[in-house]
C-alpha cells in the first residue's frame, strides 16, 4: 500500500464523537474535523482523516464532543448591561419604569461593552453566531468583528426619535449606511430591523421592506409576541400581525419573526406558505408571562424555527443549552406530549434551524465540508454527563453552557479549556460594572431593595 | 477601648454577600459564616466577626456570595445510572420497556454507586441535603453517610415484591430495621416511602402510617402526579388521591406529597389544613408531560413547598439553580402573570421551603447560629453574573449548579474551589460506567441510536 501525500490543513480537532448535524444527522464516534483557514475541509473518524490531512495544529480531547457552534438566533446583547435591574414587574411596568429610562441613557460606549460582556457570555457557553437588535447597531458590530464571533446585526427602527440616530428617516439611512459598511465582511452582517408593528407604521415598514430588498438581507422584526399586541394590531388595522405584514408585502422568505407566540391557525398557515422565519425564545416569554409559542406546531408546517434567547433584561441568561432544555419541556407540557420536540429537534433549532432562519444554511449550522469552520467541544467527563446512552438527550436535558471547553470561529480559536483568548474578559467585565453604575444612578426609583440593605448589622 | 477576648470557632467563611434566608430575609454585603464544629455560631459582617471570633481557618471569596445550602426535596439518586437511557417517550413505554427492566436488574451495588455519582453532581452544584426515594436504601444511606452529604432516605415500598426486599411485609421489617440502624445520625435520617396510591393498598398505607408515627418520621409518596393517576383514584376509591389519603387517615403535618400537579381546590384546602408539604419537581413535571402544579396557589394558602429535581430519568440532571429558574418561568406562563413566584420565593423553595418540607427548619435552609453549618459560594466574577443590581435575580435566573465554588455541609468543607474533597470523583465515574455498560447489555431493544452509528464512516 503506497502513502498517499497528505494535504496541509491548519486546525484538526478531535474528539470523542462528533454530531455533524449535517442533511443525514451524521454522527462518528470517535470523530474529527479538519479545518483548512476559515472552512472546513473534512469531517470524518479521527484515523482517516489523520492518514489524508497534515494539520499545522491539532486539539485532541478524549472525552470531548464535538458539535456546529450555538445560534443565538435573537437577542439584544449590550442589554447584560440591565441583567437583574428589574425582574418578576408586570410588562408594562417593567418597560416604562425600567428598561425604557436605562435605554434613554444609553450612548454607543455602553451597547459596545454591554455586547462584549454578550460576546464573553456567549463564547464561553457555545454560541458562535447571535442575531442582534438593538440601538447603536454599529458598535455592536464593532464589538463582534473584534472579538471574532459570527453575527448579523440590526439598528432598531421605529416611529419615535432614536438615542441613536434621530428621527425615523434618519434611522433608514443609519441602516443603509451599516449595509455598505460592512458588505462583504465575513463575520458580519446587516439585516434590517423594524421594532414591531406596534411601534412601527406601514410606511416605516414598507420603506424597511424596500431597504432589505435593495441589500437582498433579512427582515427582523418581534412579531407576535403578546396578546396585546394582537388585540391592538386588530383593533388599528383589522388584521393579525401576521396577516398585516402579509398585506403589506413583508411576509417573505427573508422575513425572520422574532417570538411568534400569539398564532392563530390563519397566521401559521400564512407563514408556512411565505417561508418566512421563526426566532423562538422560550425562556423570555415564560419569564415575561406571554406565552407558549406554536413550536411543534410549526415545525409541523414545515416552518424554519430558530432558537434565541432574548436580551437578558428578560431571561437572564445567553446559554442555549439551557435554552434548548426549556424549550423541549415546554412543549411536552404545553400539549400534555411527551415525545414533542425531542432532543434531536431541540438541538436542530439551536443549529441547523437558526441558519435556516438566518438565511445561512450553506455557511453554518452543521459540520459538513466548505462550512465554516464554527465548532464547539463539550467536555463530557463530569458527574452530570455521566454515564452516555445518548449524546443528543445528554446535550439537551443535562448539559448547560458552562459545561463547553473549547470553541472555533471561523478557524480561530476563541475559547480553548474555559479561557477566552480573543480579548480581555477582565476589562470587559470591569467596564460593565462601572456602566452599570451609571444605570442604576439614573433609575433613582430603582433603589435595587439589596443594595439598600448593604452593611447592615445582624 | 478594651480588646476582647476571641472566641476560638472551627472555620470562617467571608465573602461579597451573604444570603442568610433566615425569618427577616437578612442579607449582609459583605458577609461573613462564623462556624463552630458542625454549627453555625454567627453570621454578620466580616469585621464584626472577625472582632468576636479566631477561626482556625479562613476561607475568603472577595467575589463570592454564600447561601444556605439548597435542599433537594425529591428525587432518585441512583437514576442518575439511567441518564438519557430514553427519553422523549410516552409514559408507559418509557417505564415499562425502558426504566422497570432496567430497575429489574438493580443490586445494591448499582444503587451505593449510582447515589455517588449524583451526591457528586449534587455537591458541586450546591445541594447539601437530599431527600431520597428508591430501592436499596441502606446503600442511598450508607453512600450518603460515606460522602458527608445530608439525607433524608427512604426504601420504596409497594404491593408487589421489590428486587430488594422481596415481599411487601419484608419492606415494612426493612423500614423498620433501617429507622433503627440510623437512629441519632448526624447526616442520615429515614423516612417512611410508599411510592404512591396505585401501587400501593390501602392497608399497606396505613401500615406505612403507623410505623412513620412509631418513629415520629416524614411519611413520603409521589402524590397526585398526573391525571391518570387521578382519574384511577376515582374509579377504584371514589376519590382523589389526596382525598383517599386524608380517609386513611395519612393527611398530616408529616406527609411530603412529592409532585402534587393535578389538584382540585378541595384537595389544596385538605393540604393546607393538615400541615402536609410539597416537593415541587416542575423539569420533571416538564419532561414527562405531566403539567404544571399550582405552586403559587399551594403557597397562597400556607402550604409548605420545596423544590426536587426527580430522578436523572426524567429531568436529566440535579441542578436545583436551573429548577429555580424553571420554577419560577413555569408558574408566571402557566398564569401568564410575570409577578408569580419571584426570585425570592424561588429561592425559598430551595432553602426554606425544603427544610420545613423535610421536618429540618431548626437544623437546615437559612443562615443562622444554632443551625447546621451547610452553606454554599458561588462565584460572581463572570460574565453571566454581571452586572449585579440584585442577588436573589442572579441566583435564579443568571446562575447555574456550575457557579457553586465551595460547599460546606456540617462544617466540613465537601467541595472547595469546584474540586470535590469529600470522595473519589474518578473512581465514581468510572464504576458509574461501568454499571451502565451492564445496564445497555440488559435491555437489547434499546439499541441506543448513538452507539449503534459509532464508527461508521463519512
Amino acid at each position: 500500500m503506497t502513502q498517499e501525500a497528505q494535504e496541509p490543513v491548519s486546525l484538526l480537532v478531535e474528539g470523542d464523537w462528533v454530531l455533524t448535524q449535517n442533511d443525514d444527522r451524521q454522527i462518528f464516534s470517535p470523530g474529527a474535523v479538519a479545518i483548512r483557514g476559515a472552512e472546513i475541509a473534512a469531517v470524518g473518524p479521527p484515523a482517516e482523516l489523520k492518514r489524508r490531512y497534515e494539520p499545522a495544529r491539532t486539539l485532541s480531547y478524549p472525552q470531548g464532543l464535538i458539535l456546529p457552534g450555538l445560534i443565538n438566533a435573537h437577542t439584544h446583547a449590550a442589554m447584560s448591561l440591565f441583567r437583574g435591574l428589574a425582574d418578576d414587574l408586570p410588562l408594562e411596568e417593567w418597560l416604562n419604569n425600567y428598561i425604557f429610562p436605562a435605554e434613554r441613557c444609553l450612548t454607543g460606549e455602553y451597547v459596545y461593552w454591554g455586547t462584549k460582556l454578550s460576546v464573553a457570555e456567549m463564547l464561553l457557553s457555545g454560541a458562535t453566531t447571535f442575531c442582534d437588535m438593538y440601538l447603536f447597531a454599529d458598535a455592536v458590530a464593532q464589538a463582534a468583528a473584534e472579538t471574532g464571533i459570527r453575527a448579523v446585526v440590526g439598528e432598531v427602527l421605529y416611529d419615535f426619535p432614536s438615542p441613536n440616530y434621530g428621527l425615523p428617516e434618519a434611522g433608514l439611512r443609519f441602516s443603509e449606511n451599516l449595509c455598505q459598511t460592512w458588505q462583504g465582511h465575513p463575520l458580519v452582517q446587516v439585516a434590517i430591523q423594524p421594532h414591531a408593528v406596534y411601534t412601527c407604521s406601514p410606511d416605516l415598514l414598507q420603506k424597511c421592506q424596500a431597504l432589505a430588498d435593495k441589500y437582498n438581507t433579512r427582515l427582523i422584526i418581534h412579531l407576535s409576541e403578546t396578546s396585546t399586541e394582537v388585540a391592538d394590531c386588530q383593533t388599528r388595522y383589522g388584521a393579525t400581525p401576521v396577516a398585516h405584514l402579509h398585506r403589506l408585502g413583508l411576509l417573505t422568505s427573508r422575513l425572520v419573526a422574532d417570538h411568534a407566540v400569539v398564532l392563530t391557525e390563519a397566521d401559521m398557515e400564512l407563514l408556512a406558505a411565505s417561508g418566512a422565519g421563526v426566532a423562538h425564545c422560550p425562556e423570555s416569554n415564560m419569564k415575561l408571562a406571554s406565552g407558549v409559542a406554536p413550536v411543534a406546531e410549526l415545525l409541523r408546517r414545515g416552518v424554519p424555527v430558530g432558537l434565541g434567547t432574548d436580551g437578558c433584561a428578560s431571561n437572564n441568561n445567553l446559554d442555549l443549552f439551557q435554552e434548548m432544555d426549556t424549550a423541549a419541556k415546554l412543549q411536552k407540557v404545553r400539549h400534555l406530549d411527551p415525545t414533542l420536540l425531542p432532543a434531536t429537534a431541540a438541538l436542530d433549532l439551536a443549529t441547523r434551524g437558526g441558519a435556516r432562519v438566518l438565511g445561512l444554511e450553506r455557511e453554518i449550522g452543521a459540520l459538513a465540508p466548505g462550512r465554516c469552520a464554527d465548532l464547539v467541544v463539550v467536555d463530557l467527563d463530569q458527574p452530570h454527563l455521566t454515564p452516555l446512552y445518548d449524546p443528543y438527550s445528554q446535550l439537551v436535558y443535562a448539559a448547560s453552557g458552562a459545561d463547553v471547553q473549547t470553541v472555533v470561529v471561523h478557524g480561530q480559536v476563541l475559547v480553548q479549556d474555559r479561557v477566552l483568548l480573543s480579548f480581555d474578559l477582565e476589562e470587559t467585565l470591569a467596564r460593565a460594572r462601572d456602566l452599570a453604575s451609571g444605570i442604576r444612578a439614573r433609575i433613582p426609583h430603582a433603589k435595587p431593595r439589596c443594595y439598600a440593605a448593604r452593611n447592615q448589622p445582624g
